[in-house]
């Protein structure tokens, strides 16, 4: 049998592939808007703190930009706070074939290097689209088995994303390339078991980090195995039980996987969007009887009660992973923002007893992005809103102006109204600047003091 | 059914534990005499240049020592550093219930801790005992299926030890060591497709940097799953097929595990010992008629041939993972030595001849440890040799001064024979050393110049 060369194809295509049209461009620049927001809306995370405290008291150097703080750490902790931050409100964009979040990993990665090695706003572009479709499609070969068994896809997908997108930037050949995958491969990991702590958002972080760190050896002259996809105990001989590695090649270079992406307008775990699109949209027709609902009928996909069927969350984090949480947060205060998910909240009395009132019914013919919710009274009468595409989804997008209007609200909180405009306005027209470096320096605040000269 | 509280368990005993004898003490100093040893043997490795020119191009910081080398660099990549080195000639030991190197993860994390945090030399041989049972006993569950589908055991296990160790030292509370498991968990990874290329000896390193790193963050704060070990979609659950977790914990604290640690006479794959020990035997019988000989015969468990078949080796690492080239070696040279494992080596021709001759057979019932190994003459003849126990393995151990001897052919190169002798004598007597950094000055060479300033 003819070894499947899968590898060596996907380190070719991220190596050459140089057509991108209009649209892809644009989905590009989207991502990066949108991975900007929750970056700055996560930067003043109790996390974020943390890994900086824990940067500087190794000494490390203040070489990269920290988005939204005063502080600057060395590259590949720039790489791992910034995915870090760009995961921790869980609002970060996701690609439903893999369950990958595909921008954290390689925008952080890209953003990173941009402290070290100068490059501009398209050739960024351009290989953000590269490691968008790299980091996607070795992901869709695992899922959804690989995710069911309790690999979080992002921490075990991400990395390719990043080391193909810094792995193009630094003019990697493609044998190079290779073994950059190579050493990504054999640092993937992130267990599901993380979701409600923090160790869950450093996976896209680690993911940015290692992904850059394996570019960057490889440049350097480090050696790997050539064919770590299809390799006997490779990658995903490893890793998964069943797959088809041939699904990580099939139509490459035909299409792009960044059209397929979608946007979180919640920020919460994607599976429960439908829900709430339903809960905000029963709440509009009956805010006035609320008190008067007895049960809400939640019908969802079997994946929502396997990622988020946490009864009681307690915290801020885990209500984000409760989709009788969100459908309450949906159903009472008509919005599912980071507002929503504060511990504060998540113990809110009324909130709890409403969260009592949900009641799960799997439909196995839905898929992630649908649901139906009821509101059944307590005079026997019952509502019902079906929702066919949970908002934000490729068949019901974000337009450009409610994606700025999302990266806008965390933003300004940060940056102030003014640079927050300035700094959209930079992303929309990234395809004309110069150096990415020059963007990522607006991201910061205040000059920058290095780590520990606070 | 009652949870089994194994990470918990691990936790307390690695915070709490407090009865060492004189036994366990030594063998501690035998790991860091050995580890000392290959490390500075490593330090010239291509890959220690290309690891520290990378941090060099990222600006990162100069705060510890890197083994065997002038330059120093930032904490977390020193402990990546000198994990290594002190595993790319194959060189360290090993524990064979788990296949876990358990010296170079824990001992890596220790010295580059000491560069951030004093602590005196009792302390770092009782830390170092600590890691190296919750690294083995985590390991040992996953062993052997978890080994044969390709993760490689060191990466996979490594980081606990390093975690316990430098969380010991640190001071954290019990439910901090459980989320520095945690995070330790979730960075897990190391695929044996690496075999034979430089990323193998990145697990070891990434092991010692992410159980430090992990013990860091959750000393500052940092949160994650508390029962990592036995959690739904935890370390176990998501990495095995088929485990017992509850074997991770069997008589904790009755025993040692570092009792049962084997330590390398020869730089190559532990599997292939007992081989070389039957290959030098029957060579210093019968090296007058070496040149007569037809046939090598191999008698091996069954592992031998999973870890070591290559017949052709192309490269120096290539070789170590040859068990036609390390008997052909042993038969030649009467010795399996870092030079033995050359590139040139490896490619010479009357090497090459001998390794055609070797003829491997399985051996179900034979241990890891034990080999048979024939030479057939041409004239019919035939001798054998059977080897029980390798050399270094629990019942056929190296001595203090066979160790010291294996330390100071790799320390002398780098050192020079006084240092050499200065640093063996400080590791002896480390008990009563009062910081393990002072002992860690003196394995860098020069005046130590900051990576970049050559």
């Amino acid at each position: 049998m003819v070894k499947p060369d899968i590898t060596r194809k996907l380190a070719q295509y991220a190596v050459t592939h140089n057509e991108f049209n209009d649209t892809v461009i644009h989905e590009a620049k989207r991502c990066m808007l949108d991975w900007l927001g929750v970056a700055l809306g996560g930067s003043t995370h109790e996390g974020v703190d943390i890994i900086l405290k824990t940067s500087n008291s190794l000494g490390n150097s203040q070489a990269a930009t920290v988005i939204g703080r005063n502080e600057k750490i060395d590259v590949l902790h720039a790489a791992l706070i910034n995915g870090f931050m760009a995961h921790v409100l869980d609002y970060d964009d996701t690609h439903l074939d893999s369950f990958v979040h595909p921008s954290p990993p390689v925008w952080s990665a890209l953003s990173a290097l941009s402290a070290i090695h100068q490059f501009n706003g398209k050739e960024a572009l351009e290989a953000f689209i590269i490691g968008f479709e790299v980091e996607t499609r070795i992901g869709r070969v695992l899922f959804r088995k690989h995710d069911e068994r309790g690999f979080h896809m992002t921490g075990m997908a991400g990395g390719f994303g990043a080391a193909a997108a810094a792995g193009r930037i630094l003019g990697l050949s493609v044998e190079q390339m290779q073994k950059a995958f190579g050493i990504t491969a054999t640092y993937a990991s992130g267990l599901r078991s993380m979701f409600g702590t923090m160790s869950k958002s450093i996976h896209p972080g680690k993911a940015a980090m290692s992904g850059l760190y394996g570019a960057l050896l490889a440049k350097n002259g480090f050696t790997s195995a050539l064919d770590v996809l299809e390799a006997r105990r490779g990658y995903y001989e490893v890793n998964a039980t069943e797959f088809d590695v041939i699904e990580a090649v099939e139509g490459l270079g035909e299409g792009f996987e960044i059209l397929k992406n979608s946007v979180k307008p919640y920020s919460c775990g994607v599976v429960t969007h439908p829900i709430i699109d339903g809960a905000i949209a029963l709440r509009q027709q009956y805010e006035a009887n609320i008190n008067e609902v007895d049960i809400i009928e939640i019908e969802v996909h079997p994946m929502v009660l396997d990622v988020t069927a946490k009864e009681n969350p307690l915290t801020g984090l885990e209500g984000k992973f409760s989709v009788y949480h969100c459908a309450a947060a949906g159903i009472l205060d008509g919005e599912c923002g980071p507002n929503q998910f504060t511990d504060e909240r998540v113990r809110n009395p009324e909130l709890i007893e409403v969260r009592k009132k949900i009641v799960p019914k799997i439909n196995e013919h839905f898929k992630t992005y649908e649901s139906k919710v009821s509101l059944c009274f307590k005079n026997g009468e019952k509502v019902s809103h079906y929702v066919p595409f949970a908002k934000g989804t490729v068949d019901n997008p974000l337009s450009d102006a409610e994606m700025e209007a999302k990266y806008n609200s965390m933003a300004k909180i940060i940056l102030g109204e003014a640079k927050s405009k300035e700094l959209a306005s930079l992303v929309w027209n990234l395809d004309e600047s110069t150096f990415l470096s020059e963007i990522l320096k607006k991201c910061s605040i205040g000059d920058c003091v290095p780590v520990g000269e606070e």
